[in-house]
């Protein structure tokens, strides 16, 4: 099996796994006043710093919840829900996780205006637009750090010195569910106020995220209860998974090789009519390719007949048959966003011979037989 | 070690490990589109199966979660936002969990109405109460079906009849976070239009949870994104989790002897000064004792010592230095509050001569320090 979807989910590490299995031995409720109950507490605390020394912040500031897509709806919902008396203006890209837009979807419902920076060919914010995109009502910029179909970097340490010019009481959040130890984070020195990671991208286990949320920044959690988390987020807190995350976060190692430039080269030179989507500087995790002519789909299931899993946009919308948003943004044209393939890497080393072979065997006789 | 805690959490049962580890290799996305998705997506469909056979209900009314917490916030403010043009009046109980309550409590600053059931001396609500509470104005009304504090069975089988009477247009919510598994429960059968569930009540795993959602009724989810579980919970599924939870459904055993009543016995026949904190219907999984004269969280530490883990009350809130408010709206008193300890059971048997012994060693040893 040769597994290039990382991007949509990552196995589990054995170191992982182990972290797991020893919480369900210590299975103690962390409220529990009890011994189990203080090893339990203690897990989350060890993680808690795992998490804020891999982002060089205060372990007090780290927000345990179920996983990215909470953490986002947080910090989105929960800052702007709180906080719209100081102004009812927002800004996010056209390119974030449906995570992201949905929760600002559901905000200009609530009377919240949106302005939704569109992207370059390459895939990137303009920095011009983002400045004229700010007012003085604006109270929160949404960006991502690593967009999970093409892995582009966005400029979020730039963010920050614009925002304090045109809109000085606005904060900063960054979805890095794709950024979080791939790529270098420091949100206290760029000004993220907020900040989203996920356990099961880096070999954790799905069901466990965190948020990041800066000294100062005050917002309304969206689950109510115990008052787990600092009342944050309420629930009794998933023990196991926060112990593999942190476990997964000391283990994982960064990507080792340039695999997504080693594949640009050999799919190009070996494969005729493809197009590189996100040629902007790149994670090195996700590698985005129009294979003109070809029905993703059908490509995807041929190459899994020998073993090779990809994906044909971001796994959570992959299941709805509409054309995707990211790659619509960026201007590709209707035919290449139904022939784009989405390759995403971890550590572990493959075959790219032999998938490039794949790929272009099948790539063939597709064509061969659509045409 | 005797475990007497499990109404806070229980240890994963070796089924629900297993299943957990086994979902760790079958590591794929369920939205993938290749066997790795399909692989987990069918674990998903086999688990939401589980849970549905349990309550007797279709498969496709079953909602997977983060846990018990999260289904009672998104039946509660999911269904009360979403429906508030039918009015703005609900009903409850003051001795539900915090993860009811505080939901209703934010309900109540945007403008609803909430009725706060009592509680009679042995801990269960009055229905004539109840049919005066309703109004033609109440939308929605919650009680939860085992009270964790005491293990008192409400007459949730009874309510939806009188609300037809009163206020036909009400839902009825449970939540069954202390009942599931526990005693039988038939949402169809009793007119429970939403009912919550979690798993590490159960020998399953921190972090999953179900809600059963009726046919027809209509709730705006809490956490927005890629539009998992029919969009009424985004975010990807924590298969691992979810594979526990039906493995373990499938594993519990009822509780085979009656070790509340047995427990009773002993410790009125053992210790002078004690009182049973509700006494009508009991679930057998909870016994809330109070032990005049006495700090519960110094007895606590002192059956620790001996290796028997209790709680002072419900683990989530035993944190927080305030006195329990089930006891309080049952009448009891503040020092007998004060000195109530709940043990709570599972099907695994223990030396209840020893745990007695050891109680009446302890609670003597702390009455002639104190007096």
């Amino acid at each position: 099996m040769i597994y290039l979807d990382n991007a949509s989910t990552t196995k589990p590490s054995k170191k992982a796994i182990e972290a797991a299995n020893s919480a369900f031995s210590d299975f103690g409720n962390p409220s529990s006043l009890h011994r189990l109950g203080m090893v339990a507490e203690k897990i989350i605390k060890e993680a808690r710093l795992t998490v804020s020394e891999k982002l060089s912040v205060d372990e007090k500031n780290i927000f345990f919840t179920s996983g990215g897509t909470e953490s986002n709806n947080t910090a989105i919902l929960g800052y702007a829900l709180k906080n719209q008396k100081n102004g009812r203006h927002l800004v996010t890209t056209k390119i974030e996780h449906p995570s992201v837009l949905e929760p600002f979807k559901y905000l200009e419902k609530q009377g919240f205006s949106v302005t939704y920076l569109g992207v370059s060919k390459d895939g990137v914010i303009s920095l011009d637009e983002f400045e004229n995109a700010l007012t003085e009502d604006t109270i929160m910029v949404s960006v991502m750090a690593v967009n999970n179909e093409t892995g582009v970097i966005q400029p979020i340490d730039k963010l920050k010195a614009i925002m304090q010019k045109k809109s000085p009481k606005a904060v900063l959040h960054s979805d890095c569910v794709q950024a979080f130890c791939k790529i270098p984070l420091h949100p206290k020195k760029w000004g993220v106020d907020m900040l989203s990671v996920s356990g099961h991208k880096i070999h954790a286990l799905k069901g466990t995220g965190a948020l990041y949320i800066a000294e100062n920044v005050h917002l309304d959690p969206i689950i109510l209860g115990g008052g787990q988390e600092k009342g944050i987020r309420s629930g009794t807190e998933n023990t196991a998974g926060i112990a593999a995350f942190s476990a997964a976060i000391k283990d994982i190692k960064p990507i080792s090789t340039d695999k997504r430039s080693e594949l640009i080269a050999k799919i190009t030179a070996k494969i005729p009519d493809v197009k590189v989507n996100g040629t902007a500087e790149n994670s090195g995790y996700v590698l985005n390719v129009s294979f003109l002519g070809i029905k993703a789909e059908i490509l995807l299931h041929s190459l899994e007949a020998k073993g090779i899993y990809v994906s044909t946009g971001s796994a959570c919308s992959s299941n709805k048959p509409q054309p995707s948003h990211v790659l619509t943004a960026m201007g590709v044209g209707r035919e290449n966003i139904e022939g784009a393939i989405r390759f995403s890497f971890c550590d572990d080393d493959f075959d790219s011979d032999y998938v490039v072979s794949v790929l272009a065997e099948e790539a063939r006789k597709i064509r061969k037989y659509v045409r």
